[in-house]
């Protein structure tokens, strides 16, 4: 069988920003995102604005938020972003509007094609449409598109597309019931 | 089909302190509990009874713990508190004696009614009967009472109650066999 | 039926070091590697070698990486451990070549014997052989030995030994496929 060699890796992630933008995002990342120490919504929405990111109205951003990049993020009116809630977006990720993201779940948007000696970087966007709640500490996978209103519970890992109206569960999530809003 | 409003979510959670009480906690909790560089369990344990704990005796709090309100939490004797171990509770959480809950693992006491545009809050007390043992990484949904020695391996979601001396595992976790203690 | 008792519980871990290099590697890796500010692989890896590590050559470490002890801990050339990767190594860890822990990713080594009143630990070495890939926010538990090129996908959890050339996904991971690097 071969064998992966990671020092033949390509470099190919477009990260659409140049050094000096990349570094300044690195620490206020650090600093004020993924930290306990400016729990003020208003001010981490205008630093992720400042970077590029597309954020609506009365958008909350709870402590200790991992974002990636702020240029390939968007999030609509009212979306709550949890405590620990860890977006990594190498990729585009849009969030619609009235979206929970509850504490501690995970959004990857980077995978690798484990079918090449090189490893190379495969990045799919993520989109989660309007209304869409993410349970604590789910994970979802890249290419992953939630449509309206799909519900991902506690803990479940969503490694394929999530129908609307819909409760996924489990590891691998499988639709579980219809969500139905009265 | 209705959509969620996240503008209309009333604000009904009862804290339980004053808001100076809860700015307190706040950085306390960042600074001393959820931190690297106070790793004495018993400078830890006497903060958490100042703001309203209950902690019974040789309780052991390793770093990076994160517990929400110490007002509602009641730790029993010999209970160690693991590396990384989130304690999200909204809601009374009450821990019996000799419990381990071992690194990573995390409690969480609030959902929402994802059937009303409003999203409201519910929030559920969470039950840990004494000798219960949470393994590495795992997760306990709202409401759920493991009780007397239950066991939740390594990675496992506990959605329901877990009967006594019985082992759960899997996401969701199944019940998986009998904890027979010799 | 009987009960445990954490009192009781025996210390057996041979930490494999003295007090004061215990106390200079917890903070050595609070300061250095478990965190956003010395974002510089070259220097962890000396750091991690000064206190008794083996790492190979082109090992990439990312942030917010936690270590328990590097006297146990082994990496292979071109290895890369993600974000927020933790390796709570109280027994010996050992990573092949080529090897890509993502982030988020935990390895596990620790157990209680939860059959004895005094829950004695009970540690167990695990290998990851040249190129496996522990997808993001997967966990591999004590014992785990994952075989050449034998991939656990994101937010799996491994509880046995993964063999060579296989995907393995879900909770409790299963054989999934075949990984055929062309």
């Amino acid at each position: 069988m071969k064998e992966t060699d990671l020092s033949s890796f390509p470099k190919t992630l477009n990260a659409g920003a140049g050094k000096v933008k990349l570094l300044l995002w690195y620490f206020a990342n650090a600093l004020v995102l993924n930290s306990y120490f400016l729990p003020i919504s208003i001010v981490k929405c205008w630093l992720l604005r400042l970077f590029g990111a597309r954020i609506g109205n009365s958008v909350v951003i709870k402590p200790r938020v991992n974002i990636k990049f702020p240029w390939k993020l968007s999030i609509g009116d009212n979306t709550w972003i949890g405590e620990g809630v860890w977006i990594d977006n190498l990729d585009q990720v849009t969030i619609g509007k009235n979206c929970c993201l509850s504490q501690g779940s995970i959004i990857i948007t980077g995978n690798h094609n484990y079918k090449k000696t090189t490893f190379d970087l495969i990045t799919k966007p993520i989109v989660l449409e309007d209304g869409v709640w993410l349970g604590a500490g789910s994970m979802v996978c890249p290419g992953v598109i939630a449509q309206n209103h799909a519900l991902l519970t506690m803990g479940s890992v969503a490694t394929h597309g999530m129908l609307a109206y819909t409760v996924y569960k489990g590891n691998p999530a499988v639709e579980y019931k219809k969500r139905i809003i009265e």
